[in-house]
Order: C-alpha cells, then structure tokens, then sequence
C-alpha cells in the first residue's frame, strides 16, 4: 500500500482526489491538511464522503507529512513550493496539482505568477507529468509537476500533428472552453451561480497562465529553443456547467505532400493506440465534454471541414480528472510503479 | 458470475444499470436487447461506455433472455408483463424496474395504468423490492417489483415513524422535487432544455401513478386494510436539474407522551442502523440531492422546527440509483446471495 | 416626473431595480449609492444598462437623496433604519427592500436580525408594503417596509383562504423554493455555482427570518394578537436556477359546511379580480416559475387532490419582481399616485 | 398601426416575436396561424403571454394574411417559399425568419436545405435583411431574408476588418457557440434537458447551413465573385444554457503597414458609431451573451494578445432576439418606416 498524504484539500481538487484515492485499492490515505479547517472532519464538509473517509482536516505538520510515500499539493500556487524541498530531503515523492513546477524558465514563472520563486532549483528537476509525453521520467522522478487542465487538453489534441510536423507551427488557435470548476473553490462573485448561469464568455484573452505552459509543452515537441517557439493563440471561455473542459483546436496543414495527404485519422488512432487514458473517436465524431465526466479520459476528434487546409481538433477531458486529480492519481500509480489504471477505471456519469 | 440480461437498454434507467452492473464483481453482461436500435453498438449510443460495454444492442430474443440467471427489465410500463411468465417459467429471475408489478390490487394497477394487466395472477407473488422493508422476501423471490424513485425516498423517510405509531397517519404530506432524469429519455417537447431549465412547477398534482404505490407501502406497516389507509397529499415537482429527489415530508405528532416525548433522531439512527444504504445524518442538517450523486444511498434528516408537533423530514436519493437501477442491483444482490452492497461502492461526484 | 435615489445598488434587487426605473415613463433617476463602488460608472460593473443607465456610483450623500421625492434601500438588513429617520424628516418618502421595517414588534425584530434597532418609534408607522393587503395606507405612508420574496408569495397564495376562515389556521405548512439570486451578490462559497448548481436542499428549517413575518401577516387577516397566532410550518429549499419562487402550500379545510363546499377557485378568482399583479390560473393548472421571469406578477392555482380535505395551493413569483423590486416600485406608484402599472407591463422572457 | 400576421408561432421565434411585438407601440397584432395548434388560445400554450396576447392560432389563410401590411414567417426552413409568390402579389410585405431566402445561388440553397427551391425567381429580389450592412436596400423591400443567428454575429463581427481589407481572408475562422434555444422547439432527445445540460460539444463541423450564408456576406464585402471567396472555417457549439450566442473570430493581420499599425478599437468604434444596436465594448472587454439577454444588441470587443498578428473578436447576441425575432422586426420597423428602435428598447434581464 501506498501511504499518502494530501496538502490543502478543501479544494474542489482537493475533493476530487480523496474521491479518487478512497477508491484506490493500493492507497493508504494518511492525513489530510487543512490549515483552515483543521479539527474537521472531511466528511462534515463533503458529506458525499461519508462512510469512505474518515479522515479529520488536520494543521500541516512536516513530520507527519515525511512519514508518507507520496504527497499531493492540492493547494493554490505558491504553496508547494515553501514546503517541497524539506519533503524531498526526506525521501518523500511529491506531486503538486498546482502550478509551482511546471514552467521551466525560473523568470517567466515569475513574471506570470507575480512573485518570486521559492525553490527555482528544482524547476529543472521536476517533471511535467504528462504521461502520454513523460512516461519514463515520471517514473523515476522525486518530483511532478501535474499539468494544467488547459494545457492536458490542447496538448493531446496538437501533439501528433506536430511530432510528425504537418502544421504551421506559427499559426495554431486553441479555442478552449471550460465547466466553472477550474475556478476553484473560494468565496467570490464572478463564480457564483448568479453570475455564471445562463451565460457564456471568453475571459483572459490578453494572456492566461496556461499559455506558457502550452507552449513550452509544444516547443519541446518541435524542437524549440528561446523565447520564439511555436506561435499559439489561446482563448479560454467560461462555459455554465460544473465539469469539463473543449479543446477546440485549428492548424494549418504545410502545403508539403506529407501534409496534404495524411490519413490525420490513422495518424492519431497510432499514436495513441497504447494509452489506456486517450480515446480516439470514430471519423465524424463530435465528442461531449459529458462522455468524460468523472474519468481520466481525454477523447478525441479528427475533422477536415470541405477538404480544406485547416485541421480542426476536438479535444475533451474532465478538468478535475484528466485535467487535474486523476492525471495526478496516473503519476501516482506510475511512480509507485502500480498498473496505471489503478484507481482510474471509473464510468462516465451520464446524464 | 451472475449472467445477466437487460430488456429495454435505451432509456437513462438502462444506460445506469449498464455503468453499474459493467463496473461489478460478480457480473456477466450476457445481452442488452432493444427492439429500435438493434445491431447499434451501446457505446455508439453512449460514448461514455467506450471501453466499458461492448456489446450490441440485440432485438428480443426469448431464447437468449432465457439463458441468463436475472433478467431487468429496464421498459416502458406494460411491457414486462408481457414477457415476465414465460421467463419465470425457464427459472429465470426478474427484475422489473418499470411499475407493472408494483401494486398489489389488480383493479388500482389497471385504472392507474389505463390497460388490463397481463399477468394479474403474479401481482401477489412479486415481491416489493425496497429491501429496507421486505430483505428476507427479496432473497427468496423469483419476481421483484423494484420501486418507483418518489415512492423509495418517501417510504424510507417515513418509514419509522409510521412504524412506531408516532404520527396521525390521516394528514402525511409528501412534497418532493425530482430531477429531470425522472422524465425518461424519449423525445418530447415538455423535457427539452429550453422548457425545464431556468424554471420549477409542481405537476400531476391532481393524481400521479406513484401514489398509490406509496400508500401501499405505507398502509402495509400500519397494517390498514381496504381502500381507506393512509391520508396522504403528494405532490411532485420538477427541478431544473439532471439527478435527484428530495423529498420534504410533513407529518403530525400525536399528542400522546410517547409522540411529543420521542427522541425522533435516535429513532431514526437505531432503525437504519445497520443498513448500508440508508444514512441518517447529524441533527440539524440539510442533506443536499448532489451528496448522493451517482450512488445508491437515501440520506435524511429529521427536523421539529420550533419544537411544534409538526415533524419535517428530509430525504434525498438519485432517482436513477436508489431510485431505480441502484436498487435493483441491490435487489439482484440480495437474490443472488452475493454481499448486498458489491458492485454499489462508488462516492458521490461533487461537484 | 419622480425624482429618485438608490442607495445600495450593487446588488440583484439594485440592479432589478435600476432595470425597471430606467424604462419607467415617469421617473427621474437621480442618484445611486454605493460606499464600495463611489466613481464607478453603474454600466461599467453591469454591461447590460449600457445606453440605459449613465450614472456613476455615488457615496452615499445626505444632501442629495434629501433632494429625492422617493429613495429605495436595496441594502442588506440593518442599514437603512441608520438614515431613515433623517430622511423622513427631510420629507423624503422611503422604500426599504430590506427587512428593517417588515416586523412590528421590537423585540421580535431584534430576536430574528441579532441587533438592536436603531429607530424602533418607526415600526409602527412603517406600512408593510402589500398593496393587495394595504393599499390605501401605502397610499399615504412616509415609509414602506417592502414584504420578503417568500412572504409575497405565501400571503398572496394564503389569504382568500384565511379572510374566509375556511381552514384550519393552526396547521398552515408552506413548503417554497427560490432560485439562487435570493441569497444576493456576495462573495460566498455557498452560492458559487459549484455549490447550487445541479443540487436542490432545504435550509434554515429550523428558523429563517420569513416565518415572523409571514405570521405576522397571517395573523393580521385572521385578527389574532399577542404570539399565539396561526401555526405555520414554514421550509425553504434552494432550486438550482437564477430566479423564481415556488410556493407549495398545504391548508385543511375546516369540517364546516361552508368550507366543504366552497367553490375555491371562484374565491380566488374574485378576490383578486381587480389586482392588476395577480393572475389567478384556470382550474388544474401547475404555473411554472419562467411565467413570471422579470415580471411583477403572481400566480396561483388552487387544487384539491382527490377531492380530499387538503387544499393545495401554488404560487409564483419572480423573487426579484414581484418579491423585492418590482413591488418596490408598484409600491412608489401608489404612493406617488402615477398609474400602479407604470413601468410594469413587462412580458416575461420565455425561454 | 402596422398590421401584423405571423405564420407560425408556436416555436422559439414565433413567441419572441409575439413577446416583442405585443409591446410594439405601432403594431396591430392581427393574426398568428399554426396548423396544429388552430383553436388554441395562444396564452393557453405561453402562459407568460397572459393578458398580453388574446389572440388564439388559426389555421393558415391566405385571404386573411393578405389583409395583413407585414407578415413574419416563424417556420421551418421550406414552408416560407410556398406562399411568398401569393402575398407578395397582394401587396404584402414579407419577413422570412427561416432560411428560404438567404442564398442567392438557387443551387446552393438546394444543396444545403436538400429540396428544390418552390421560387427561385424570388431570390434576386430578396433583399438579405442585415440593416447594418443593407439598410438602404431593406427600406425599399418587398421580401427580406432575415438572417440567421451565427451569420448575424459573426458578420457584424468580421464585417469592419474585410471592408478595410486589414485581414487575410483565405483563412478566417470563426469558433461559435450557442445556447440551445437555437435549436428550436419540437419534439427531440437531442436537445433533452438530460441531453445537453451539463455538457458542450461542437457539431456540424463538417458543413453547417450557415457556413454558405455567411461566407456569401462576407464576400460581398470583398467583392469575391464565383465560388472562391473567403476562406472560412465554421465550427458550431452547443453551450448548456437557453439563449445567447458567442463567436469568437480570428483573422490574421496582413503584413502591410496599413494592417498591422491599425488602431482596431477605433475602427470599429468608428464603423458602428450610429448603428443603434451594435455596442463597441472598450479595450480589454469580454462580453458576456446574458448582457443581451432579451433585448436587439450586439456588443462586440477586440483583442490582439500579445501584440501578435492574429485578431481575436469576441461577438455577441441574443440568438432569438438579434438573431432572429429582434432583428426581424428591426426590419419591419426600416421597412415601413418607423423609428428603426420601435418596441426594442428593453434592457437585458440580468442575472
């Protein structure tokens, strides 16, 4: 059993992971942190938990944090990386679902995230815990960095395109929509329910923290060196449901024969024909965010609108799974060495 | 293994008892029949089951049904009742989860129901699958009549005060509130989106087919008989939501020591004690649909506001687990002899 | 023209309120207030007023709402009876939206809202601002305690019953349901979408500041005094929608000839035969929420289900129509003598 | 007083157009036919409409329709063009809200409606019903094709750039998103509440019937003869709310000096400066679709991240209002003369 500890979880990722991590046959859920709510019960606060965990939100406490195998930070950014270093020093694996480690450029991490970093030594250490992409660092990593959900959707909707160097690279749009969930849990008006209902917006278009993210993933892909990269416009809009996240994602195929005559559709069904967590879907297909609500899937679509040059991409995940608490229960399951699926083979709840 | 056929697979009871039963220990899933979508793979319907189910949809085939062990019946009302004989007689055993043998008394079934029945002479056999009230009965039966969704959350909310003789059974009000799920999957103007979203109104509160099956329920632990029972006003309504019932229940104290004395939170604690699927909840509390998402558990909670002899009861369930495909498995576990709680541990999605 | 000041516009009955003045052909919006918001252009922070609305957030300034014939309080409870006192003096005529003025009784008041009150010689002139209750003294009041959302509805759905003394008093339950823009703009964790949406609860059964109030105007039609009064149980739930409000409400008919056989429909149907704002529905009908979205009108269906002693009846509103805003300004109308539809003949927005 | 028939009106648009032109201070509302609803009260099926509309739907007559100075068809696509001929040559006016008039190329129509078109004579002289772009041309009409919801937002949105030939137009996309009343009201599981709730997907990527409209608008305005044009790829959403429409549009800067040191925000500012009912937001701004919920407007912003070549418009409308049935009686007010904001001065019903 893997004995695991969760930093900060009153979170709706937070929640999402002891949900996830209840149902683990391999998982030893240890303690729970909450500076907060310490004294707690979790169950009082989600009472959907009750009768699966009968854990007590309890002050952070570094000593019992360094008796376990794995912790999760589920906590805002800039949090993990006060505590992270001491944890590994003490042999523990950490994976932060927040976004202290996954820039690997120390200035641009700190120009997007308005502060200085704490522990930029180990930026280049960490591994971005994409799997599809990271496989076998993950697995011998002290230390993940769990992607953003943004960017889990718009890189698995653009990589095969750009291993093989189909597209344009300098022109590629993902146009993404997200449930209300990404915003996380805390006390605000711009998500409560009377003003998120019944509406839908773009927000962030200036810049938004995923977009590095996203092209630092794609850069490494195609090759990239220095600020130039791939050139990449990224509009994130707010969609009035709970979960889910589509990724719609344009790219101009090169005018090259490879490009033009690529079977886009087998291309893709290979590239992903071992992942247990990627899901191509048949020619023609529209995938809905809710075929993926509660599972660490990603599904998606291939389409070529009238035969013209610009591929369109669906890409849809669970933003609190695939995008967040199940791509970190994967990293998990990999470094401990456990079956990938672990824990993870869970149905859509539809409707 | 249980090896199991569904009757009916299209409808939103259907596509629950498939992600239930895929996801059990001890099941086989031997055939899914559908008269309109045979030789339509299930995960072409629903994507959500890619990789889960992968059977076709296959038309009627008495042949096959009578090869399995448990056979649901996941049909319109009126439809089970056709087959059900012939396949009592090949030993297998049914589970309807539809209302053609909810009700004892042929003569109510045929005016609520507005046809003859078919098999009135298994009305008496069949047993009333709310395993809270009839456990011992279920594990002998070869026929259950698994309950209506209003009528599970209404019956377990009052369940002990009615036994216990502490309330006037002559004025019990039932004012519950379902999700639309509860409405079935069939194409209809009054269900879309754009008529139910954003709005809320009672219905069918001139009469609706689940009365009568809650008074049964009801009369049989206060022991009435004949036509005169139980005075109970029901009214539904419909809440702009996918899943859920919550049913608030008003009922009079009796002005006995016993009523106005009674502890009603112990009561209730000690009579589900050691059920696994019923939880009663902290005093105080305000059990929330969305606490039960997805899973086969009734929470409640009791209520005396201002210490009057007014009791309000509050009770939740998913309509479409334990009140429909949830209980079913349950009522297949009991019959079947296998733990009553397998393939039935899944948490709740929240958000 | 009436010239009038807000004060306390950032919230969903301010903003309801600037709607519906902003379309009314006889009035002059002067000024609006808000400490927080002091040189914000009111557009700015709601996008849909643009070309409607040119005012720009005010601190509040005695001078000038002094100058005002009418100043609304769309503020949270406790801070208009600070000014009112002031104002009146000036010879400003006040609508409170909040609840400083609703109760009659000091210590009752100050029991449900936890803190003295600040001009308690003003309760007893302050007109409870029904106007199919008490029209003809809002016509001459200084000072309008405009009703609850929930009160408007359960009085309006209560009182033919209770003015003809057909049922028993003592055994009223009002069973409601609001959409969520009745807990107000706040930043709150309990009102974020992720915490309403796709879940229906019941809240405050134990107590909720609408049950003193409701009573007290229940009480006034059937001439109770002192505490005693009618019995009413009163529960509250919250439906995952933006407006409306449900009332489901139980009265039994008393044993007496004149009850048994009143014709309730024509009773309602009379009562309200000249009240522009309440439209009362043919026989068997279940009046949904969106009939009323963004209109000041109440509907009400009377049922009697089987025939039984049971009356139910039903009631809707827009919670921030007809229950806050809107009658905030049917109020003004009476009060300034213009026509009592002026700026009111909205049509509901279907869907 | 205009006198006014509507065919049609038991749809989405039909009772918008009944909400809006029942509050039209120079509109006699003669007639509404439905086939099959003949003999029902109007307000009977809208109950919003109570005290609004007395009118009751008959069956389609030509004799009365021809007495009528406007007629609006709210139909489906093909019904419109059986009867154009006939009242236009009684003299009548002709609003078309289906699309049998929109395409100029009479092949094209039939390709994409998939019948023969009944007057293809009549398609020259239909006049494409975009005031913002046609004004002149609607004034002088006989017939107008209204256009239809997608076409109207993303026209007015990409409308300023291709007229000052600022943008590559061989690779314009526009990634739309619209709630589900656009999907009108008839019987079907597709557009379930259970279906689309909680959910978002694209669809009809391969080809939509908007993609023609509205690539032959925006050719128009480059001057693109032949079938070449613009290159326009067209990705519809589904988003799980009732009204509005979003389309975010992306077009590239030409390299020229002209394009890239453009000060967009005025230009567009500039283009719309007297359209009544196209609101240029400022710099920064993200519309969102319920600030024009219920009212004629299109709010429009403009983005260029980063500096970049690429420009991002977010467009926004009311797909029943400014996309349909506002829009439509904009139309009707130009064509006969009235101030062209007749009876659509409402604000947005926010939240």
């Amino acid at each position: 059993m893997v004995k695991v500890g969760i930093v900060g979880g009153t979170g709706y990722t937070g929640v999402e992971l002891l949900r996830l991590l209840a149902a683990h046959p391999e998982v030893e859920l240890a303690l729970i942190t909450s500076r907060s709510e310490a004294g707690l019960p979790v169950a009082e606060m989600f009472p959907g938990l009750r009768g699966h965990v009968d854990l007590t939100f309890s002050a952070p406490d570094p000593v019992a944090l360094a008796a376990c195998d794995v912790v999760f930070f589920a906590t805002p950014n800039g949090v993990a990386m006060q505590s992270v270093p001491e944890l590994l020093e003490a042999g523990v694996k950490v994976i932060d679902l927040a976004a202290d480690f996954r820039l690997k450029d120390t200035e641009e991490w700190e120009q997007w995230y308005g502060q200085p970093h704490a522990c930029p030594q180990l930026l280049d250490e960490a591994v971005y815990g994409l799997p599809e992409v990271n496989r076998a660092a993950i697995s011998e990593a002290r230390l993940i960095a769990n992607p953003g959900c943004y960017p889990t959707a718009v890189q698995l909707g653009l990589l095969p395109l750009l291993e093989k160097g189909l597209v344009d690279t300098g022109r590629l749009i993902a146009d993404c929509k997200s449930g209300v969930s990404g915003a996380g849990r805390k006390a605000a008006v711009s998500t409560l329910l009377c003003e998120t209902s019944e509406s839908f917006k773009a927000y962030g278009v200036a810049g938004h923290r995923h977009w590095p993210e996203i092209c630092q993933g794609l850069n490494a892909v195609v090759a990239f060196e220095g600020k130039g990269g791939v050139g990449l416009t990224f509009v994130p809009h707010l969609v009035p449901m709970l979960r889910g996240i589509h990724a719609t994602l344009y790219a101009t195929l090169l005018s090259t024969n490879d490009a033009t005559d690529a079977d886009l559709q087998t291309l893709y069904e290979q590239r992903y024909a071992s992942e247990p967590f990627v899901d191509v879907l048949p020619v023609g297909s529209h995938p809905e965010t809710r075929s993926v609500k509660g599972v660490n899937v990603c599904r998606i679509a291939i389409h070529r609108p009238q035969g013209a040059d610009t591929v369109v991409i669906l890409s849809v995940i669970d933003n609190l799974v695939k995008g967040a608490a199940g791509q970190a229960v994967q990293n998990m399951n990999i470094l401990c060495d456990l079956p990938e699926t672990a824990g993870l083979t869970g149905i859509a709840l539809v409707p």
